[in-house]
């Protein structure tokens, strides 16, 4: 195939993806898509949905109704039936295998991870959005690619394909990832088998604000993170007529916001703490029976926010008790803390001043958030093995999460060849 | 007419009114159906929608499109399209005159207030439930008469009737109230002008645990009450990355709900208050812009509930100003306490012994809610007239303001009959 | 001995007690002066210290260096060192037992109440203070007898002395009750073996803004009351160093206060709740390892104060759960709430309206404030005893509490003769 | 004199101090012996009490009755009459000035600055505490000198003799300046006239963990901070019977201490806030009237610490204002951050490595506290000077601020040495 005619069959499938943009664990018609692809490719081997994951680590799944109703949205768009299947009940993602070269087994295991779900937010329809003007807006209203994640399963089936065509001697795994904005889908991916074996991950991440050209070798600055949900239970009362009788879980809420913003600081760096969500009661003469509080507890590293999350529970939990509630604090989503190795780094810094398309590398740079890749990471780089995260520059015009943002496709191949070349260069050296 | 012609009459209205229950500002099919019957019935003055208030004195008046819907639906239900033209606007209730006896003006100004709106809860669907097995359940899904406004309208009809029939002298005016539910609607008619003139007044409710064939002549025990909402706005920020440039609301309100319940006791009797409804923020890395807590304060007495009030204002504002956060409070409904006064009582608790379908007269009870007829009452009272709110028993299987709640419709006849008498026996008496 | 040189002789007993104001369970030389007359008197039985009361129901004793203090001074004031020694440790009050009439056996056993101890409080030095003009101003700086209690030690004498000059049959006890002031003495008496026999109990107070000559037959409206003392213990920590590794009992403290006064109001009736006192902490860079809460529930009831210490309690401890701290909770001073008997009120009623120098009988009155006695009170009434709180008017200058309060000594003999005289017509009555 | 009775006079001197150990504005017998060691040396100028400081900046000025019993005690224990009467009312401390060389006015104006007070801690009686054992304890029961200050003033006296014997050409400026340990002095001293000529100050602190022998030639990471005092003043009222008639006092204070932890976390670095010490109330009945807190804010950097005071203030005025109350806050303390200057940290690693006692200079070290000659180290960077913070090692048994800290005598010639060379090195490099 011609490089206009792979560039192009590129494009297209980045803009089906935009077109069906699917939140975590929603991911139907995009993991179809994928594995529609990969069967396409050739593959050695294929893990598709529960297959791909530790199935009970996954965290912040929806009810079985928004499951289905997704479901059927996918079904309906025509996905493939028989995929479908394999992912009901909210099992998305896959991981796929590649053995290449002559004797794979005397060469290392390479990982590449790409995140594929997008974001519960409407997508802008001025005629002079990218995708409005060329026709790929999104057709699921109040759901987005805002953050490049589209093209980021694009480039993962084109790295399979562009390794396959190099010389590259080793196992290829790329982890086809859910439910990354939620920072619910990381750990399961991680815990599943499929890392156990991996010596060299890299993951890699569109835009943050650099442009077309631009490669970032290693991020940092992930700051660990924990997201929760904490649902008080009292009792309800006439508030009038028996207040006594309450045991009001509004008051238990309001203690417990009052406390989490008042965790100590902590003397080894940055913590955060943020009751983002907040609700409770049905009627004023009600003493109100129901609360929850939505809020997250980050931490320069892990430990900082472990220590929040600790001081969290306790708070949470005691205001329950001051106030004769019941509690039940669940984990939505959580991501510790993660670096870049150097000797990745410095790979991948080489290969890209290399790559074709690349005009500035930048060896670090800092993420600043969050991100649930440091899950995957941190996997391999508990086994002995190294890990890199790659920044690659796109020019979009909205920030990322806005309704304006877009990626330039240019940098799909651009992400393709420097992430294969990395891929090849790492397997050649081993370091 | 037959008794019986007459009492089927007054059934058929009460099924009918049952059939459309609707809330405050909404009771466009209601009044319509009411002002019809007035102007079947006769009667010499009738001020329909904004004539039969004071305008500017709505509390917790829905928003355009909500007034919007429900109007339309009255429309579809066949309300007489002249009538609904003098609602739009969530302008409902009325006020019906009838000046009787050859000098009228030699005679008193007698009011009777009834209350006619429905709640927003869902009706029951049991077999057993009357209106299902009658066919009268309600048709606007989501609302009932679960507090029995069906009859209290009916009634109000049914002694302008039997008064046009008595040797009554004097003028009787009867107050068709909306938006008493929601403790909304009894200041812009207790503010209106029709108060001005009126001696002595009669307020009813039916049930309120009495079965059928008690009467309770003079009702007291209502606690002043006073619902709020208050909204807080402050400046949101990213909670990871920068913290410390947003304003949190919900601290603001989790502070204001602490505070609220800590307003301390008061030497001269019960005070109450409840944050009953509360909510904020967007989402859980996020700073949060807004949050709101839904609230009441009551009083033993009007003062103490505006001892609570007061307070409750002064934490909000405080709470608000702690966090940089700007805060609205709106008042959303309010009822003083008012009493019953001796000489009114007498003559009911005396004209019901005499009435037939009375097996017992109960001199005083206490209601221990709120009403907002006291504002009515009030406000005679405060021109030297007198006022009494009257229990007339029904037997009820479902308790108020449940999906099962109905009312024996032998109370019709019994209570027109006791008020019809009463309002008789204070113009012979002038007490 | 004449009435003029009997009442001098109750002045100069009054005036020796007054100069000489000791505290709970500080009474020692007042105990040792009352003891030494109860000797001159002569009783038939007589219980001292450890043996008046029940020893382990002591609330709010002081440390041993105080009590040390205080008895050394009573030593050194010439108080009895026999009496004394058997005060030691804090054993402060007396019960006298007088055996009357040919038959005791056949008569009732009545007991009369009486409290002795002073306040924490400076005494007026103002030259129209009676007790500054008189010299008898007290002699212990830094407490007074501003409460009356002077007198009603020497009341309770008196009436000993009139009883056995009285035709009375049968056995009156005097119960000679320290701490009071800080309803700290009141349960230790009512739950020694010496209330077990008492069939009738009279308990009185002086003053109440009732001036001399008035008598109200029967107080009621104690509140129940529960004083307790809180206090946290978490782990200091270098503010600005090592903030996290502080358990803040500060935060603590703040948090079980702001939830202490948010406890629910109740249905039945007046409640309160009073953080009274609090402090924490030792310098301003130091996370706080210490803190305290001083304070007290009342309910109108005695099942009302026992709601708020419950809730109270809990708030409490959470408050210390959730930041890490202990905290120990210990109740220095409780007296339920009691009513007087309408029998014994009417004996007392008509007795002081026959008594001299009686100008006005107020058949019952309300107190409005808390009072130990109500332990005895209701310990008799649970085995089927009356009792009643009787209140001898008299006219004092100040308030009670403050530092120019004082007695009429005209009071001295109507209190003696209005309860000797009751004494005697409940034993001829038998009510 | 020789070297070693050069050296026993420096020890006599630090030993006379340590035994009149006095906290901040009450350095009384201190700053007597000081400038009566100053009259000795002969200095050029001198300035001592107001003349040394800004009047109006003193923060933490103790009460009269305070001062006075300090005032006293100095004067009993010998001080100097005269001195002593310049001192009067709190103005402790004092600035020498040498003009040295034959031409001062072409050579630079070198600061030096040095603190003198003491703290309010018991010294440890043990007998293998130096100062137990060499009979040097401080004389001043709960007072000690727990932090080298003693030694500051001495090795203060010493540099100015060493530079009088040195070739240094220019003006030397020596500032004793009290109340350190509060850091309430620094702002007065640095806002007196006395820095405006300064071109290059040092400052120095003995040990900080560093054993004899190790100089750190410039000290970092002083954090700026903030002490503040609120006095919340309400309404007292009877807790049973007036609730409603208090504003209390403590429920202000402990909505404050639970927002004041709750301060959000700032992007721009580490943040601190402590209430340390609170109180209130004054009996467990009665609605508190008055509360404090005494507190600390602090921040990496000075713009921080504002952030923190700012939105301190925000929450202690509207906690008081929420509860009825008014607020007073004082500012107690106060320092800035503040850094070394590359070129002085420089000279001083230069002098050091060449001083007799010094067996190694470590360039930069932490200080990770707060100390107010951060604001004379900022007064002279603001006028285009530079500065630098010198710390100069010493064997200390105990922690500092602990009972058992000491230091080693040794270091007194150590600190002169590399100080004094360090002031000539200057001079001659004007750097």
């Amino acid at each position: 195939m011609s490089k206009q005619a792979e560039r192009d069959r590129l494009v297209d499938l980045r803009r089906e993806l935009h077109r069906h943009p699917e939140p975590a664990w929603r991911e139907f018609y995009t993991t179809a898509r994928i594995v529609e692809e990969l069967e396409r490719i050739g593959v050695d081997d294929l893990y598709v949905g529960p297959d791909a994951i530790a199935e009970d680590e996954r965290m912040a799944v929806p009810d079985d109704d928004e499951l289905e109703a997704w479901y059927e949205q996918a079904r309906e768009e025509g996905a493939d039936e028989e995929i479908l299947q394999q992912l009901a009940g909210g099992y998305t993602g896959a991981v796929a295998v590649v053995e290449q070269g002559e004797n794979p087994e005397d060469g290392p295991t390479v990982g590449l991870r790409v995140d594929i779900d997008g974001l519960l937010r409407e997508e802008s329809t001025d005629d002079d959005h990218e995708p409005v003007a060329e026709g790929f807006r999104s057709e699921h209203e109040g759901a987005m690619h805002a953050c490049g994640h589209d093209a980021h399963a694009t480039i993962g089936l084109g790295v399979i394909e562009a390794v396959k065509n190099s010389d590259f001697e080793g196992t290829l795994k790329v982890f086809f990832q859910p439910g990354e904005e939620m920072i619910a889908g990381g750990k399961s991916m991680a815990e599943s088998d499929h890392l156990a074996d991996v010596d060299y991950l890299l993951a890699a991440h569109v835009g943050l604000d650099h442009p077309t050209g631009e490669v970032v070798a290693g991020m940092d600055g992930f700051l660990a993170v924990s997201h929760f949900r904490a649902e008080f239970e009292g009792v309800p009362a006439h508030a009038g007529g028996r207040p006594n009788e309450g045991e009001n879980a509004v008051q238990a809420m309001a203690t417990a916001v009052q406390n989490l913003y008042a965790i100590a600081r902590h003397e080894d760096g940055a913590t955060r703490v943020n009751a983002g969500k907040v609700g409770g009661g049905t009627a004023t003469n009600i003493v109100p029976e129901e609360a929850f509080v939505e809020g997250e507890v980050r931490g320069e590293t892990t430990e900082l926010k472990d220590y929040m999350k600790e001081r969290a529970e306790r708070v949470l939990e005691s205001a329950a008790e001051m106030h004769g509630c019941e509690v039940e604090i669940t984990t939505n989503g959580e991501a510790p803390s993660a670096e870049s190795d150097d000797a990745l780094v410095a790979i991948v810094g080489d290969v890209a001043d290399e790559s074709e398309g690349v005009e500035e590398v930048i060896e670090r740079g800092e993420l600043g958030g969050s991100e649930d890749a440091t899950y995957l990471m941190r996997a391999v780089q508990r086994n002995g093995g190294k890990a890199a995260y790659v920044g690659v520059g796109t020019d979009h015009p909205g920030g990322h999460h806005t309704a304006t943002f877009d990626v330039d496709e240019e940098t799909l191949p651009i992400g393709i060849d420097v992430l294969a070349g990395a891929i090849a260069e790492i397997a050649a050296e081993r370091p």
